[in-house]
């Protein structure tokens, strides 16, 4: 086994090998706000265990996308935990800047208004 | 338009109108815990917003799944957030009960260890 096998649960690699992503939720480790949702496939996790700094899977543009590598944007991984059936993660981050394009805080800004 | 046409917002409409999911996570409303992700149609969105105990969509068993209904672990939406590509729903809730099948307060119970 390689160091790389120990660093992914089975049940998150499972995922991979059916060809699927799983979902990365990423919260602030402080302020336990919701950042943002996206995807990651077995490289962009591996390579976020390996630095420490966020890496996704961008299915529109069907590549590895650095959180904050243009934008200077970063997250920095503080910890990290999967769900129970493996194909989703809780990132708990520091964010650099505002983790939405958009420039707000959080990409959830909008509230969808509850009825009467 | 109808009442139900106001309490979609147009960017989260435009997933449903895909035939797409949309992904909805829920937040304990006072811990700010991250309890679980899941799914939703547009019918499961319409019932949350409508009876405020959240319900999803079942990918496996394909049908509506009201949160709790068999369990007791009732999920009671506190208010609701969609993010800036409308394709992801932030409930905050108030959890009745474990929000995972484990008996565990929330699904990611279990972390990746940071190598090194």
């Amino acid at each position: 086994m390689t160091q790389e096998a120990h660093e992914i649960p089975q049940e998150v690699e499972s995922i991979f090998e059916r060809g699927e992503l799983v979902a990365a939720i990423a919260q602030d480790h402080q302020t336990s706000q919701v950042l943002m949702i996206a995807w990651m496939n077995r490289d962009a996790l591996l390579l976020t265990l390996q630095s420490r700094k966020v890496t996704y899977w961008s299915r529109s543009r069907g590549e590895l996308w650095e959180k904050g590598l243009t934008s200077g944007h970063t997250q920095h991984l503080k910890s990290i935990s999967y769900d129970c059936d493996g194909d989703a993660l809780l990132l708990k981050v520091e964010q650099v800047g505002s983790a939405c394009h958009t420039g707000e805080g959080s990409c959830f800004f909008r509230e969808i208004e509850l009825p009467r």
